[in-house]
């Protein structure tokens, strides 16, 4: 085939997708992707994705890429032109997905194996009351959270360890992961962001630590205790984990050989 | 009548709603604050908005003012405990409505009419692309537009004018306000806010004045053109309004005899 792999950064409002993974029937970012970008292109389009997110959960910086067979004429003119497809791309998909960029990529560029690097972030409330826009993608606990000892808690989990304890399913029994950096963060009076950075999380890892810093930000743990659940190598040892609408993807990072993209501007 | 006089100030997305003010069989601002307060109180209660806003506008500090027949035991033990009738409050309204503050305030305090200077901001967005979430409080015009012709222009419309060009209907006949000021603020690449302060505002001013001010800022006119727009005092020399979704009313303020509250905090 002659082709063409081409890159995507994009976000996304969680909120009407089924999740980032195509499924029969319902919304999902992926299978939107697929829809327009095949009729776009003349031609049956799979992209891959670096972060395959839940039902609920948002993304600012999501990457995918895809494969374009060029010898179709119509897609062979489409990709010389990529800003002009890139913008007929964000009006088709709707709202509730942005195209932030579209470029074509050496084809060993993998939007999923390719990545070194993964943020996502957390956002909660612990106000009385919540600004109606915030409820798209803050989780409002209601109660007032001692920030300090949730970061001397999240400090436990720091380095490469066995996440079992936070991890939905063992894909493939492998549930090691490094995790790089966490950053519990009063972002302003009654608003609280706790930032992750990491190579790869499993499943379910971002929103299960966040019920548990939860317990200890509220006073019901001591931040020793996220030692403990780690230790135990056990989903029964975490707390319930955290909703999905509070939950982002916010940047995939590739190292030197593929440089970002630039920063979004609105 | 045994009553007392209560102040909400309150925030809301204006999606969902058919505008502020009751209307049979659609959801509006007004008649579900009543509804709720209503059930809540064992009464029939009729509340006063400081602005009465349109479809689709949201608020971030609207106000406004009930009274509360205390002959009625169940209203007279409600209004002795505030915190907890707010809080009640706040959760039966759903996540559209946020209820910043409930407290009791002289009975001739009245929402409108006490009112001595209201604040509104209009979002834009000049990016080429927006993220999703900005969908729902910011209007996405798409073409890049210059904030410095835009201020030029909106200086022509300070102080008392007749503001019949810009005013969906008049009201008594009456169009003449006291614009105070308009700031139009680059407040991020990609994002324009325009701040708007006056004692009152005449029907659609706001959006009116933004659809011209967006003619200018593309470079379709002068910033001179706004003070012809004012003199002809005609609505057709005006361009189109800008959309409601941008639009929010942000503040009232009624002079040292009613202090303001506490700013909200999430």
């Amino acid at each position: 085939m002659t082709g063409v792999r081409l890159r995507m950064d994009l976000a996304y409002d969680g909120a009407p997708f089924h999740g980032f993974a195509r499924q029969p029937d319902v919304p999902t970012v992926q299978g939107t992707l697929e829809r327009v970008l095949g009729r776009l292109l003349g031609q049956a389009i799979r992209v891959v994705g670096a972060g395959r997110t839940d039902a609920g959960v948002h993304a600012d910086g999501q990457v995918v890429h895809l494969d374009v067979d060029t010898s179709v004429a119509r897609a062979d003119r489409a990709v010389r032109e990529l800003t002009a497809l890139r913008r007929r791309l964000d009006r088709m998909v709707g709202h509730p997905i942005t195209i932030w960029h579209l470029r074509r990529v050496p084809e060993d560029f993998h939007a999923r194996f390719s990545a070194t690097e993964r943020g996502y972030r957390y956002r909660l409330a612990d106000s009385d009351a919540l600004h109606p826009l915030l409820r798209f993608d803050t989780w409002h606990v209601g109660v007032e959270l001692k920030t300090r000892p949730m970061q001397q808690a999240a400090d436990h989990l720091l380095g490469e360890h066995d996440f079992a304890s936070f991890c939905r399913r063992s894909e493939g029994g492998h549930t090691v992961r490094q995790l790089e950096a966490v950053g519990v963060e009063r972002v302003r009076p009654g608003r609280i962001d706790v930032a992750f950075r990491a190579p790869a999380f499993c499943h379910q890892q971002v929103r299960s630590v966040v019920g548990c810093l939860l317990e200890v930000g509220r006073g019901r743990r001591e931040p020793g205790w996220l030692g403990e659940v780690l230790a135990a190598r056990s989903r029964a040892a975490a707390s319930r984990v955290a909703p999905a609408h509070g939950l982002t993807l916010e940047s995939v990072k590739y190292g030197r050989r593929f440089p970002a993209s630039p920063p979004p501007v609105a």
